[in-house]
């Protein structure tokens, strides 16, 4: 079973935004076994709309649109569909009424103009909207089911949870997409690719998608079945050689980050953390603590932009600092170490390097120390990273987290 | 003059991924005063692109496909466009030998495979790839300009700007597209359209978009006009009452974030930054820092995740914590002053409150005080933020560059 999916809105036609609704609407669709094979972008443009609803309606058995539901000039959508399916748009009363409500509850009147959401398609079914003025509309037009969704976000996710799951359930054909992700750290996507093609390829079900991040690669298997049980039989007969070639460099079989899974195993050994950032300046400590209850662990961190703050804050020598430059195995040592000492957590990690635009000291951009200070001593490891600022310091946190996990696991 | 553009690939259909080509192309065609009109996303089905190719070239002057022009039986863009505009494919030999060559730079053989790449549309102009295997293809047909793109977003790029821009720059209109964006803080999506509403309403051109951030709003104004001049002239005319309206609370016209824009301010006054974060964990610092030259002002700070450290790291007094608690305007108040009398900076920045998931204390979530230290005392604001984890620190972080801001501009 197929559908396509149609925003609507002249805002997701300029470079700066990205229509995320279908995502949403892919991820619930295709936890149903709907494939969605189409997505269309147009602006607030009635002509242009109806054309692409035409299309849509000759080819798919599913149609969503999200968007231009609103209540001024610009908002087409209705009329648009009206015109496409060759249907009229007939007032409705008791629409008006819901929305007079909800202005009163928030003690406001309602605007006259308001009163153009109240049309709704003949022979439509009227979708309440509980978290805004905008309701949807659902109608059987031939073989094809023709949804019409509000655009916000949680107007989106209120309505298609609450009054179209339920009724694409029962559309929905006897067939599961089921999926599973394995997260790599410390390898570049060829080098994944390469790796595991030799797999993957001999497959079209399930397919495979690799998606890479900041020394961050995400592999994707996902299976399409007629049962639950044929599609986890696939995922296990592609997956388990993936994870035997990949081996300890998955550190998640859920998707999850790796700041979710070391604080797990942080939380686990009953380990505190602290941090001691130069480079990154904060960004590996935000990881850290952008997990709930990562309080449990973290006890917090010294971030030392400076040299005069390495020595003040972390009891860095001087002449350390000065025989070896900041940038330097024995700097990113004393950091970690300095860190444990002053905040006495059971492991520390550190992290120096240049970053640029320019690096006072003779070390090339990308240059980078990481040191993990824990019961068993310190350990420094060196990269160098290539890429612009924003690039290496994301690679540095990951491999940062991924140093603390090796050793966590060790 | 129009536009639209496909974006072809089975992943682009998924829920991981969004196309970003179209960004970019959308960005550099407004710069030639071209509109997109709509964007579509096909995966690799060969009857379906061509029916969506038809479309295209039927109400459109230019259509840009990105994508589906590699090797492999998945990359249908030439066949399925042969047939949407009844042109045979022709093989081009010195296309081959052009990628043969390509590979043996690398030191490595073709694959016989990749003689498909070197099928070319009858009557179609070759774009050479100089970043990947891939060459485009330019055909004109008709009235209407058809071009076949690589997806790879650094390959495409390239021939872009090499191969693309100089053609369409001669098809182009008369016509320009600037554009204005006004950032605002301390401010809600709602309440800035409220205000500016009478103004922008009342103009179709330029075109007014209000995008919504963290505490961070970002309000944009296009005009499309036949010179530069008239261009400039209705962004003064529209941008001025509006830039009245909101007076101080725009922080940037020139679309740089809040963390430039406080950065500028810092070294023209030659002051220096500390910081000491307890809920946002590094986020404030890691945005700090994530400004190339942020080390001509930024000395370092503190994370103090825990009552301890706060006492340890910054001298908070552990009576005054137990008296008024760890989320409080006086544990604000003290974080602050003592990162500042810790670091010798000229300006320190404190953050203390409860993003949840459970609070410790019992102050209800989101509660928030951000303390800024200087040469003329300590302020300590409150806020109260709603939403989850991460929306309460982005909003956290953002206002406390904003007290900073404001606290250098007085």
């Amino acid at each position: 079973m197929n559908a396509e999916i149609i925003a609507i809105g002249s805002e997701l036609l300029t470079p700066q935004r990205v229509d995320t609704d279908s995502l949403y609407l892919t991820d619930q669709l295709n936890g149903l076994g709907i494939e969605v094979t189409c997505k269309t972008i147009v602006g607030d443009d009635r002509e242009r709309l109806a054309s692409a609803v035409r299309l849509a309606v000759s080819r798919s058995e599913i149609v969503l649109m999200t968007g231009g539901l609103g209540p001024t000039e610009d908002d087409v959508t209705r009329e648009a569909v009206a015109l496409a399916l060759g249907r009229k748009l007939v007032y409705h009363p008791e629409v008006t009424q819901q929305i007079e409500q909800r202005f009163a509850r928030a003690g406001r009147r309602m605007a006259e103009i308001n009163k153009r959401q109240a049309f709704i398609l003949e022979g439509a079914v009227v979708l309440p909207n509980d978290r805004g003025t905008a309701p949807g509309q659902w109608i059987e037009h031939g073989q094809v089911s023709v949804l019409l969704l509000p655009g916000p976000p949680g107007e989106l996710k209120g309505m298609f949870e609450l009054q179209c799951l339920p009724r694409l359930q029962q559309k929905a054909p006897r067939q599961v997409i089921r999926s599973v992700c394995f997260r790599v750290s410390g390898m570049g996507e060829s080098d994944v690719d390469q790796l595991i093609a030799p797999v993957y390829t001999k497959y079209t079900n399930p397919a495979t998608t690799i998606l890479a991040g900041a020394g961050d690669i995400q592999v994707h298997l996902r299976a399409r079945c007629a049962t639950e049980e044929e599609a986890l039989g696939l995922l296990t007969e592609v997956g388990t050689p993936i994870e035997a070639l990949l081996g300890d460099r998955i550190y998640s079989r859920s998707g999850e980050p790796i700041e979710v899974m070391v604080g797990s195993m942080l939380r686990e050994s009953q380990a505190t953390l602290a941090v001691a950032e130069s480079m990154t300046g904060g960004e590996l400590a935000a990881r850290v603590t952008s997990v709930p209850g990562s309080s449990a662990y973290f006890l917090g961190g010294f971030l030392t932009y400076t040299n005069a703050m390495k020595s003040a804050l972390l009891d860095v020598d001087p002449d350390l600092i000065a025989r070896h430059g900041a940038v330097s195995k024995e700097t990113a040592e004393a950091m970690a170490s300095g860190a444990r000492a002053r905040t006495g957590a059971t492991y520390a990690v550190s992290i120096t390097g240049a970053a640029g635009p320019d690096s006072s000291e003779d070390k090339p951009l990308g240059t980078t120390y990481i040191g993990v200070a824990g019961p068993n001593g310190c350990d420094v490891t060196h990269r160098q990273f290539l890429g612009d600022r924003s690039r290496i310091r994301a690679f540095a946190a990951q491999l940062a987290l991924d140093l603390l996990r090796r050793r966590l696991r060790a």
